[in-house]
């Protein structure tokens, strides 16, 4: 392994170099004008890939953007294969005028490379390439087999994305996906999130009477809709937050001691939640901490609801209809369609007979979770040990990452989250950066990352 | 008695010619362009009472059309005064091109008489002008005092009534107003509403995080103000439809078995409720029947509400606000002020502490009504009877009428509807008309009312 740190570090220079050039390419996903330029990053990996000694390289055309793949098997059939996902595509650059240079014209500056896609997500990409390198040039193996999966649409939605998957699955198939594109929580501090939260939508439609009615003339004998749907909306809480639907939690996977230590340790503040929302005091299931809650628990919300006359002054009607929308945040190992029918059966469980009730499902994505004690995870938590000589923290993200439960759902694997960003490093803003330490230390982490899982 | 009736048996052409008159001064009150339309149908009315022997007549200013007042008070102080209301504006024509003949060109047909204002309210108005004058030509006196209180913005909302009222108190002194604005419930069916409800309304806002917040992010800790809308929405109603405001039955009147009975002969049925809302099942208290929860139990309704996102598809907020408009119809002896502040109270002590919630209460009008068994209703019942040889039924409103709960606020006046319109005779659409025959046994009617009044 001390090899291929050594040639990292030797080369460090061509390595920034060769970033530079990929950073060159303004592979703008979002924009029709920036096709060629697509087309041209894809190759330009391709080539990397191959040069390196990646082998069975392949530009794999989508409905969008192409995909890039490589492999590297020679690890033998014991060793694990680990699938290798980022992008090579960019976010625009607007507004351009408050870039302090060019986006694509890559400067470096006070030990920091500045341009679109610094950090998000081609520095990224770069510096496992360079490990992948490395490790071919001074060892003449990879302790793992590897496969890339490097997108070009990941900034535009990936719409394409899971339809290649269940597309190539017997070619994808691997023992867990390493996800590069993520930061540390603060300058060195690395964080490993190593679950993601699912999610399911519903929109929920009550007709009452055939028109608005007067008030006056019918108030008294007709249910008034907005009423209830207030009522379905009270009914999907207990006065501690717990969400009622009937069954909503059997599948949720409890916390377990090591993890709540863990996620304990993440330094989240009161003060911190209350800037970010500008409240007083949090809301929520009691005997969860905030970051629990986010990031262990599933949630019911409404994200917008409506009835009636909502203008200035009054109109005195009986409303002939209310809606509202719903998303549910779902964690390990719930599945949202079961989800997704409990709530329609709660819905109508609740629901008056007497009015007409439409539940209407969206499609969703599931959670994702890697368990915090798997073999992947500590070996990237002794990676950046190594490296950085801390220990990470390990995160519980609210969100929802449909990319991750298409990797587990079509292809059974789990995730785990090596990345090197830093907090305001402008991804998605101006002036992108990426720390030019953290690019080459990332190499060694990476290296070290496939050296460990198959200790 | 009989004197004048025969007078206004005698002099029917005259009479319909008079207000054939009346009717082709196009007095619209919402257009501006017939303000000096409106003066004329004043000046008209005015000469009129003039004629007639009404004394101390006055077309009276206000901040917009003028009230035309005139009295005649001689059947002494031991003698009933009555307050007679009714309005000489019209409504708009539009769309003229639906109508058969022009709207202020008044024609017969059938025994009808077509023109804008023919119901409402200018041939209601002539009729009783009409008995007043069969009265005083005949019997060179009234039974009772009368004052008349005639004004010319009625059709525009009766915006400066108020304040007109307020401000000749002395002069309106009286006590019982007599609303000639009303009608049949039927061809040949006499009706007597008795009582109207009052309302007052009230907007609530809640603002919860300084803006819309990613679910993912913070869904699980915060309070989402639409649910907190909903919670407060459905705390407002009991199972069976009960308010649950604490206090809000304390002042209601309960129903007299004679006031049920009386309910119970209107010709309502369920299939009518049915047609009209489109509805199978009727809601609410189940204790009353439907005309009872119409016009004898207070209510409290969401008029409209609001939160987040409510366009296509779907977005992923904690929503940062939530709103709602509420009316509540009140029944005697509810005060709309007392009402309005124990629903600020009630919202305030079932609305979470820790998001901000604000109760903006609109100004409303009381309640008004006056008992079945009340003299004056005794005496308009018995003038129906006597003319159409049909005993009325006694009706309960569910709307709101501002203008007598202010006869009732400021001159203390309970109401009597002695109203001669017929359904579907175009009040306020095309082709308005009034049956002659009712017209001239309006008069009778008048005549016999004012007489029983003073038995």
């Amino acid at each position: 392994m001390d090899k291929a740190l050594d040639y990292v570090r030797a080369n460090q220079e061509r390595h920034v170099n060769e970033l530079m050039e990929f950073l060159r390419l303004p592979s703008i996903s979002a924009l029709p004008a920036h096709t060629g330029d697509i087309q041209r990053a894809a190759q330009f990996l391709a080539a990397e890939f191959s040069r390196i000694g990646v082998q069975n390289v392949l530009v794999l055309p989508t409905q969008g953007h192409p995909v890039v793949y490589g492999e590297w098997l020679e690890a033998g059939p014991s060793a694990p294969t680990v699938l290798i996902y980022g992008h090579y595509d960019v976010q625009p650059v607007d507004p351009v005028e408050l870039w302090h240079s060019p986006p694509f014209e890559p400067v470096i500056r006070e030990g920091r490379i500045y341009a679109r896609g610094a950090t998000d997500d081609k520095g990224q990409v770069w510096l496992i390439v360079k490990a992948v390198e490395a490790l071919l040039a001074a060892e003449g193996r990879l302790p793992v087999n590897v496969k890339f999966l490097i997108e070009g649409e990941e900034e535009s939605g990936s719409a394409n994305l899971e339809e290649f998957v269940l597309a190539h699955k017997a070619l994808l198939v691997a023992d867990h996906v390493l996800i590069c594109d993520t930061g540390f929580l603060a300058p060195g501090q690395p964080a490993i999130p190593y679950s993601v939260r699912g999610i399911v939508g519903a929109e929920v439609h009550i007709t009452g009477p055939k028109t608005d009615l007067h008030s006056g003339g019918y108030g008294g004998t007709v249910r008034n809709p907005a009423h209830a749907m207030a009522a379905i909306i009270a009914a999907m809480h207990d006065e501690h937050g717990h969400v009622r639907i009937p069954g909503f939690y059997e599948a949720v996977l409890p916390l377990s001691e090591a993890e709540r230590e863990a996620l304990n340790r993440v330094p989240y503040t009161l003060e911190k939640w209350q800037q970010a929302t500008g409240l007083q005091t949090p809301w929520g299931e009691p005997e969860f901490t905030l970051l629990e809650r986010i990031g262990a628990r599933p949630t019911c919300e409404v994200n917008g609801m409506w009835s009636g006359f909502q203008g200035e002054g009054g109109k005195t009607i009986i409303p002939a209809q209310a809606g509202a929308k719903f998303t549910m945040r779902l964690v390990a190992d719930q599945d949202p369609t079961v989800v997704a029918q409990q709530f329609q059966d709660y819905v109508m469980s609740v629901a008056p007979r007497d009015l007409s009730v439409e539940v209407f499902l969206k499609s969703g994505c599931g959670p994702a979770m890697t368990p915090i004690d798997a073999p992947e995870i500590n070996a990237a938590a002794r990676a950046y040990e190594a490296v950085w000589g801390v220990s990470p923290v390990y995160l519980r993200g609210g969100g929802s990452l449909p990319i991750l439960a298409t990797f587990r759902s079509a292809l059974g694997l789990p995730f785990v989250c090596l990345g090197f960003g830093l907090p305001d490093c402008g991804a998605h803003a101006p002036n992108e950066w990426m720390d030019l330490n953290y690019f080459h230390l990332g190499s060694e982490a990476v290296i070290r990352y496939l050296h460990y899982l198959n200790e």
